[in-house]
Protein backbone atom coordinates (compact mmCIF):
# COMPACT_ATOMS: atom_id res chain seq x y z
CA UNK A 1 0.00 0.00 0.00
CA UNK A 2 1.39 3.42 -0.80
CA UNK A 3 2.49 5.91 2.18
CA UNK A 4 -0.42 7.03 3.94
CA UNK A 5 0.17 10.54 5.86
CA UNK A 6 -0.87 10.61 9.73
CA UNK A 7 -3.29 14.00 8.54
CA UNK A 8 -5.37 11.19 5.95
CA UNK A 9 -5.34 8.85 8.61
CA UNK A 10 -6.92 11.66 11.14
CA UNK A 11 -9.77 12.29 8.19
CA UNK A 12 -10.09 8.64 7.68
CA UNK A 13 -10.92 8.12 11.73
CA UNK A 14 -13.65 10.78 11.29
CA UNK A 15 -15.06 9.52 8.21
CA UNK A 16 -15.67 6.48 9.98
CA UNK A 17 -17.37 8.32 13.46
CA UNK A 18 -19.76 9.45 10.94
CA UNK A 19 -20.26 6.24 9.14
CA UNK A 20 -20.80 4.48 12.18
CA UNK A 21 -23.34 7.38 12.79
CA UNK A 22 -25.25 6.50 9.49
CA UNK A 23 -24.82 2.71 10.31
CA UNK A 24 -27.16 3.89 13.59
CA UNK A 25 -29.31 6.04 11.19
CA UNK A 26 -29.87 3.21 9.02
CA UNK A 27 -28.33 4.97 6.08
CA UNK A 28 -26.96 2.67 3.50
CA UNK A 29 -25.06 5.25 1.30
CA UNK A 30 -23.66 7.96 1.28
CA UNK A 31 -22.00 11.20 -1.07
CA UNK A 32 -18.29 11.97 -0.79
CA UNK A 33 -20.32 15.44 -0.62
CA UNK A 34 -21.88 14.63 2.66
CA UNK A 35 -18.71 13.00 4.49
CA UNK A 36 -17.18 16.01 3.26
CA UNK A 37 -19.83 18.39 5.14
CA UNK A 38 -19.70 16.37 7.97
CA UNK A 39 -15.74 16.11 8.29
CA UNK A 40 -15.56 20.01 7.36
CA UNK A 41 -13.52 18.89 4.16
CA UNK A 42 -14.38 19.09 0.67
CA UNK A 43 -15.53 16.33 -1.41
CA UNK A 44 -12.66 16.25 -3.48
CA UNK A 45 -10.28 16.02 -0.34
CA UNK A 46 -12.51 13.16 0.56
CA UNK A 47 -12.53 11.06 -3.08
CA UNK A 48 -8.88 11.49 -3.02
CA UNK A 49 -8.12 10.15 0.61
CA UNK A 50 -10.55 7.20 -0.50
CA UNK A 51 -8.78 6.54 -3.81
CA UNK A 52 -6.07 5.62 -1.48
CA UNK A 53 -7.99 2.16 -1.20
CA UNK A 54 -9.07 0.95 -4.16
CA UNK A 55 -12.73 1.86 -5.28
CA UNK A 56 -15.61 1.96 -3.34
CA UNK A 57 -18.48 4.70 -4.77
CA UNK A 58 -20.52 4.02 -7.70
CA UNK A 59 -21.42 7.15 -9.41
CA UNK A 60 -24.64 8.87 -9.13
CA UNK A 61 -25.20 6.09 -5.57
CA UNK A 62 -22.34 7.00 -3.61
CA UNK A 63 -20.30 5.13 -1.24
CA UNK A 64 -21.86 1.94 0.62
CA UNK A 65 -21.45 2.72 4.56
CA UNK A 66 -20.56 -0.72 5.32
CA UNK A 67 -18.05 -1.73 2.98
CA UNK A 68 -16.37 1.80 3.51
CA UNK A 69 -16.94 1.37 7.43
CA UNK A 70 -15.34 -2.07 7.14
CA UNK A 71 -12.26 -1.08 5.14
CA UNK A 72 -11.57 1.48 7.01
CA UNK A 73 -12.10 -0.02 10.33
CA UNK A 74 -8.92 -2.25 8.15
CA UNK A 75 -5.98 0.24 7.28
CA UNK A 76 -6.85 1.65 10.89
CA UNK A 77 -6.27 -1.38 12.58
CA UNK A 78 -9.59 -1.52 14.19
CA UNK A 79 -10.22 -5.00 13.30
CA UNK A 80 -8.59 -6.43 15.99
CA UNK A 81 -8.34 -5.79 19.82
CA UNK A 82 -5.63 -3.81 21.63
CA UNK A 83 -4.79 -4.39 25.25
CA UNK A 84 -3.83 -0.96 26.49
CA UNK A 85 -2.08 0.35 30.12
CA UNK A 86 -2.55 3.11 32.17
CA UNK A 87 0.66 4.41 33.62
CA UNK A 88 -0.56 6.85 36.15
CA UNK A 89 -4.32 6.87 38.29
CA UNK A 90 -4.31 10.43 38.98
CA UNK A 91 -6.68 13.10 37.42
CA UNK A 92 -5.86 12.39 33.93
CA UNK A 93 -5.43 8.92 34.28
CA UNK A 94 -8.67 8.22 36.14
CA UNK A 95 -10.82 10.02 33.40
CA UNK A 96 -9.00 8.19 30.44
CA UNK A 97 -10.07 4.75 32.42
CA UNK A 98 -13.38 5.64 32.31
CA UNK A 99 -13.47 7.50 28.97
CA UNK A 100 -16.67 6.33 26.83
CA UNK A 101 -15.00 6.09 23.50
CA UNK A 102 -12.22 3.78 24.29
CA UNK A 103 -14.53 0.58 24.72
CA UNK A 104 -16.34 0.94 21.85
CA UNK A 105 -12.93 1.02 19.42
CA UNK A 106 -12.24 -2.11 21.48
CA UNK A 107 -9.28 -0.38 22.83
CA UNK A 108 -9.41 -2.95 26.09
CA UNK A 109 -7.64 -1.31 29.52
CA UNK A 110 -5.69 -4.51 31.21
CA UNK A 111 -3.87 -2.51 33.50
CA UNK A 112 -3.64 0.94 35.50
CA UNK A 113 -0.45 1.43 37.47
CA UNK A 114 0.36 4.64 40.49
CA UNK A 115 2.81 4.45 42.88
CA UNK A 116 0.41 6.42 45.02
CA UNK A 117 -0.65 4.18 48.09
CA UNK A 118 -3.91 6.32 48.34
CA UNK A 119 -4.84 5.34 44.19
CA UNK A 120 -4.11 1.54 44.82
CA UNK A 121 -6.52 -0.64 45.16
CA UNK A 122 -9.14 2.01 43.83
CA UNK A 123 -11.56 0.60 41.19
CA UNK A 124 -11.49 2.79 38.10
CA UNK A 125 -14.30 1.47 35.55
CA UNK A 126 -13.86 -2.42 36.68
CA UNK A 127 -10.20 -2.25 36.69
CA UNK A 128 -7.74 -2.15 40.22
CA UNK A 129 -5.27 0.52 40.65
CA UNK A 130 -1.86 -1.60 41.01
CA UNK A 131 0.85 -0.60 42.57
CA UNK A 132 3.95 0.81 39.76
CA UNK A 133 5.96 -2.38 40.86
CA UNK A 134 4.08 -4.86 39.42
CA UNK A 135 4.01 -3.12 36.28
CA UNK A 136 7.11 -4.76 34.38
CA UNK A 137 6.25 -8.36 35.43
CA UNK A 138 2.18 -7.94 34.60
CA UNK A 139 3.89 -6.33 30.90
CA UNK A 140 5.30 -9.41 29.91
CA UNK A 141 2.54 -11.05 30.96
CA UNK A 142 -0.24 -9.28 29.40
CA UNK A 143 1.27 -7.99 26.42
CA UNK A 144 -0.67 -4.92 26.06
CA UNK A 145 0.04 -3.23 23.11
CA UNK A 146 -0.39 0.55 23.89
CA UNK A 147 0.34 2.49 27.26
CA UNK A 148 -1.04 5.39 27.88
CA UNK A 149 1.36 7.66 29.94
CA UNK A 150 -0.77 9.85 32.78
CA UNK A 151 1.94 10.83 35.18
CA UNK A 152 3.75 14.08 36.11
CA UNK A 153 5.95 15.25 33.31
CA UNK A 154 9.74 15.01 35.31
CA UNK A 155 8.37 11.27 35.50
CA UNK A 156 6.97 10.83 32.03
CA UNK A 157 10.66 10.01 29.93
CA UNK A 158 10.98 7.24 32.77
CA UNK A 159 8.01 5.63 32.40
CA UNK A 160 8.45 5.66 28.66
CA UNK A 161 11.68 4.16 28.83
CA UNK A 162 10.59 1.66 31.07
CA UNK A 163 7.50 0.26 29.07
CA UNK A 164 9.00 0.23 26.07
CA UNK A 165 12.11 -1.85 27.23
CA UNK A 166 9.49 -4.46 29.01
CA UNK A 167 8.06 -4.55 25.19
CA UNK A 168 4.91 -2.04 24.62
CA UNK A 169 5.34 -0.69 20.64
CA UNK A 170 2.92 2.27 21.21
CA UNK A 171 2.40 5.40 23.75
CA UNK A 172 0.05 8.00 24.10
CA UNK A 173 1.95 10.45 26.26
CA UNK A 174 -0.70 12.85 28.45
CA UNK A 175 1.95 14.56 30.37
CA UNK A 176 3.06 18.35 29.05
CA UNK A 177 6.37 17.60 28.03
CA UNK A 178 8.03 16.67 25.01
CA UNK A 179 9.44 12.57 25.20
CA UNK A 180 11.38 10.40 22.91
CA UNK A 181 11.40 7.02 22.61
CA UNK A 182 13.53 4.46 20.35
CA UNK A 183 13.32 3.24 16.58
CA UNK A 184 10.15 0.66 16.21
CA UNK A 185 7.84 2.51 18.96
CA UNK A 186 4.98 4.64 18.44
CA UNK A 187 4.90 7.59 20.09
CA UNK A 188 2.29 10.43 19.78
CA UNK A 189 1.33 12.79 22.61
CA UNK A 190 -2.02 14.66 23.67
CA UNK A 191 -1.14 18.10 24.59
CA UNK A 192 -3.79 20.07 26.25
CA UNK A 193 -2.16 23.34 26.67
CA UNK A 194 -0.77 22.98 23.04
CA UNK A 195 -4.56 22.60 21.82
CA UNK A 196 -5.54 26.27 23.68
CA UNK A 197 -1.99 27.58 21.84
CA UNK A 198 -3.60 27.05 18.53
CA UNK A 199 -6.86 28.08 19.70
CA UNK A 200 -5.14 32.02 21.40
CA UNK A 201 -3.41 31.69 18.11
CA UNK A 202 -7.10 31.22 16.17
CA UNK A 203 -8.32 34.20 18.29
CA UNK A 204 -5.48 36.67 17.68
CA UNK A 205 -5.08 36.23 14.19
CA UNK A 206 -8.96 36.90 13.41
CA UNK B 1 1.36 38.19 7.75
CA UNK B 2 0.78 35.48 5.28
CA UNK B 3 -1.48 32.90 6.22
CA UNK B 4 -0.38 30.23 8.51
CA UNK B 5 -1.48 26.60 8.55
CA UNK B 6 -2.21 25.03 11.59
CA UNK B 7 0.84 22.28 11.30
CA UNK B 8 3.10 25.17 11.67
CA UNK B 9 1.25 26.79 14.64
CA UNK B 10 1.73 23.30 16.30
CA UNK B 11 5.39 23.06 15.44
CA UNK B 12 5.67 26.92 16.81
CA UNK B 13 3.89 25.78 19.86
CA UNK B 14 6.77 22.88 20.21
CA UNK B 15 9.64 25.09 19.47
CA UNK B 16 8.20 27.49 22.32
CA UNK B 17 8.69 24.80 24.77
CA UNK B 18 12.36 23.69 23.85
CA UNK B 19 13.07 27.72 24.13
CA UNK B 20 11.66 27.97 27.29
CA UNK B 21 13.36 25.05 28.26
CA UNK B 22 16.72 26.60 26.94
CA UNK B 23 16.35 29.37 28.92
CA UNK B 24 15.49 27.97 32.16
CA UNK B 25 18.97 25.96 31.25
CA UNK B 26 20.80 29.04 30.88
CA UNK B 27 21.30 28.85 26.61
CA UNK B 28 21.31 31.86 25.22
CA UNK B 29 21.19 30.98 21.10
CA UNK B 30 20.19 27.55 19.37
CA UNK B 31 20.64 25.93 16.27
CA UNK B 32 17.60 24.86 13.72
CA UNK B 33 19.30 21.60 13.62
CA UNK B 34 18.96 21.21 17.64
CA UNK B 35 15.48 22.85 17.52
CA UNK B 36 14.89 20.30 14.71
CA UNK B 37 16.40 17.38 16.54
CA UNK B 38 14.17 18.25 19.68
CA UNK B 39 11.06 18.62 17.43
CA UNK B 40 11.49 15.54 15.04
CA UNK B 41 11.37 17.55 12.59
CA UNK B 42 14.07 18.91 10.00
CA UNK B 43 16.60 21.91 10.39
CA UNK B 44 15.48 23.19 6.52
CA UNK B 45 11.46 23.06 7.78
CA UNK B 46 12.53 24.72 11.59
CA UNK B 47 14.00 27.64 9.49
CA UNK B 48 11.27 27.24 7.23
CA UNK B 49 8.39 27.84 10.12
CA UNK B 50 10.60 30.73 11.34
CA UNK B 51 11.23 32.57 8.02
CA UNK B 52 7.43 33.23 8.04
CA UNK B 53 8.32 35.78 10.69
CA UNK B 54 10.96 37.36 9.49
CA UNK B 55 15.07 37.04 10.49
CA UNK B 56 16.05 36.04 13.79
CA UNK B 57 18.89 33.99 12.60
CA UNK B 58 22.51 34.74 12.63
CA UNK B 59 24.85 32.42 10.49
CA UNK B 60 27.02 30.63 12.65
CA UNK B 61 25.56 31.52 15.88
CA UNK B 62 22.05 30.85 15.81
CA UNK B 63 18.50 31.95 17.15
CA UNK B 64 18.53 33.94 19.65
CA UNK B 65 16.22 31.76 22.70
CA UNK B 66 14.78 35.08 24.16
CA UNK B 67 13.99 36.68 20.82
CA UNK B 68 12.54 33.60 18.98
CA UNK B 69 10.28 33.06 22.06
CA UNK B 70 8.90 36.29 22.21
CA UNK B 71 8.09 36.77 18.67
CA UNK B 72 6.81 32.77 19.03
CA UNK B 73 4.85 34.14 21.78
CA UNK B 74 3.41 37.04 19.92
CA UNK B 75 2.69 35.01 17.11
CA UNK B 76 0.61 32.42 19.35
CA UNK B 77 -1.28 34.92 20.97
CA UNK B 78 0.05 34.13 24.52
CA UNK B 79 1.48 37.73 24.89
CA UNK B 80 -1.73 38.12 26.97
CA UNK B 81 -3.76 36.37 29.46
CA UNK B 82 -7.02 34.21 28.29
CA UNK B 83 -9.66 33.94 30.20
CA UNK B 84 -11.44 29.84 30.44
CA UNK B 85 -14.21 28.36 31.17
CA UNK B 86 -14.32 24.84 31.86
CA UNK B 87 -18.59 22.98 31.20
CA UNK B 88 -18.57 19.83 32.78
CA UNK B 89 -16.57 18.77 36.52
CA UNK B 90 -16.79 15.50 35.70
CA UNK B 91 -13.27 13.24 35.24
CA UNK B 92 -12.27 15.12 32.66
CA UNK B 93 -13.70 18.85 33.67
CA UNK B 94 -11.47 18.33 37.07
CA UNK B 95 -8.01 16.35 35.11
CA UNK B 96 -8.38 20.26 33.22
CA UNK B 97 -8.84 22.48 35.85
CA UNK B 98 -6.02 20.99 37.58
CA UNK B 99 -3.66 21.00 34.87
CA UNK B 100 -0.31 22.44 35.25
CA UNK B 101 0.29 22.79 31.55
CA UNK B 102 -2.49 25.84 31.36
CA UNK B 103 -1.65 27.84 33.96
CA UNK B 104 1.96 28.74 32.95
CA UNK B 105 0.41 29.86 29.58
CA UNK B 106 -1.97 32.22 30.99
CA UNK B 107 -4.57 30.82 30.31
CA UNK B 108 -6.83 31.35 33.46
CA UNK B 109 -9.91 29.16 34.35
CA UNK B 110 -12.41 31.69 35.43
CA UNK B 111 -15.87 29.26 35.77
CA UNK B 112 -16.71 25.44 36.18
CA UNK B 113 -19.90 24.58 35.53
CA UNK B 114 -22.03 21.62 36.14
CA UNK B 115 -25.33 20.34 36.51
CA UNK B 116 -24.71 17.48 39.04
CA UNK B 117 -25.82 18.53 42.70
CA UNK B 118 -22.64 16.27 43.93
CA UNK B 119 -20.23 17.87 42.05
CA UNK B 120 -21.94 21.97 42.48
CA UNK B 121 -19.63 23.73 45.30
CA UNK B 122 -16.47 21.55 45.08
CA UNK B 123 -13.51 23.18 45.14
CA UNK B 124 -11.20 22.48 42.17
CA UNK B 125 -7.61 24.22 42.11
CA UNK B 126 -8.72 26.90 44.01
CA UNK B 127 -12.10 27.36 41.63
CA UNK B 128 -15.85 26.65 43.13
CA UNK B 129 -18.11 24.07 40.46
CA UNK B 130 -21.41 26.49 40.21
CA UNK B 131 -24.43 25.61 38.69
CA UNK B 132 -24.62 25.96 35.12
CA UNK B 133 -27.55 27.85 35.46
CA UNK B 134 -25.48 30.37 36.58
CA UNK B 135 -23.60 29.90 33.45
CA UNK B 136 -25.00 32.34 30.95
CA UNK B 137 -24.95 35.51 33.65
CA UNK B 138 -21.63 34.88 34.20
CA UNK B 139 -20.57 34.60 30.30
CA UNK B 140 -21.84 38.21 30.20
CA UNK B 141 -19.81 39.34 32.98
CA UNK B 142 -16.75 37.67 33.03
CA UNK B 143 -16.22 37.40 29.28
CA UNK B 144 -14.40 34.53 29.07
CA UNK B 145 -12.69 33.85 25.86
CA UNK B 146 -12.63 29.87 25.25
CA UNK B 147 -14.68 27.55 26.64
CA UNK B 148 -13.72 23.70 27.43
CA UNK B 149 -16.29 20.98 27.14
CA UNK B 150 -16.37 18.19 29.38
CA UNK B 151 -19.90 17.17 29.44
CA UNK B 152 -20.89 13.75 27.56
CA UNK B 153 -21.30 13.50 24.00
CA UNK B 154 -25.02 14.44 23.78
CA UNK B 155 -24.81 17.47 25.72
CA UNK B 156 -22.12 19.04 23.68
CA UNK B 157 -23.31 20.29 20.97
CA UNK B 158 -26.37 21.98 22.81
CA UNK B 159 -23.39 23.76 25.24
CA UNK B 160 -21.40 25.01 22.38
CA UNK B 161 -24.23 26.85 20.96
CA UNK B 162 -24.95 27.99 24.62
CA UNK B 163 -21.39 29.49 25.30
CA UNK B 164 -20.96 30.63 21.80
CA UNK B 165 -24.38 32.47 21.53
CA UNK B 166 -23.37 34.09 25.06
CA UNK B 167 -20.71 35.46 23.39
CA UNK B 168 -17.19 32.73 23.80
CA UNK B 169 -15.27 32.62 20.44
CA UNK B 170 -13.31 29.17 21.15
CA UNK B 171 -14.46 26.37 22.21
CA UNK B 172 -11.73 23.33 22.76
CA UNK B 173 -14.13 20.05 22.88
CA UNK B 174 -12.99 16.92 24.40
CA UNK B 175 -16.43 14.77 24.24
CA UNK B 176 -15.60 12.14 22.05
CA UNK B 177 -18.13 13.58 19.29
CA UNK B 178 -18.06 15.74 16.26
CA UNK B 179 -19.21 19.34 16.71
CA UNK B 180 -20.19 22.17 14.60
CA UNK B 181 -19.70 26.24 15.72
CA UNK B 182 -21.32 29.30 14.09
CA UNK B 183 -19.03 30.61 11.66
CA UNK B 184 -16.47 33.01 13.74
CA UNK B 185 -16.02 30.53 16.46
CA UNK B 186 -12.36 28.89 16.39
CA UNK B 187 -13.40 25.50 16.93
CA UNK B 188 -10.81 22.64 18.21
CA UNK B 189 -11.81 18.97 19.22
CA UNK B 190 -9.24 16.88 21.51
CA UNK B 191 -10.27 13.46 20.65
CA UNK B 192 -8.16 10.40 22.60
CA UNK B 193 -10.26 7.89 20.93
CA UNK B 194 -8.95 9.30 17.80
CA UNK B 195 -5.20 9.48 18.92
CA UNK B 196 -5.67 5.82 19.89
CA UNK B 197 -6.63 5.34 16.51
CA UNK B 198 -3.19 6.92 14.36
CA UNK B 199 -1.84 4.56 17.16
CA UNK B 200 -3.28 1.35 16.54
CA UNK B 201 -3.03 2.17 12.25
CA UNK B 202 0.77 3.10 13.18
CA UNK B 203 1.36 -0.18 14.66
CA UNK B 204 -0.87 -2.12 12.40
CA UNK B 205 1.52 -0.88 9.40
CA UNK B 206 4.53 -1.82 10.44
Amino acid sequence: MKHIAESTVRRLSLYLRFLEDCTRRGLETISSGDLAALGGTTAAQVRKDLSFFGSFGTRGLGYSVAALAHRIREILGLEREWRVIIVGAGKIGAALAQYRGFGERRFVIVGIYDINTAAIGRTLDGVTVKDQKEMDADVARLRPDIALIAVPPEAAQLLVDRVTKAGVRGVLNFAPTPLSAAPGVALRSVDMALELEVLSWALSSK
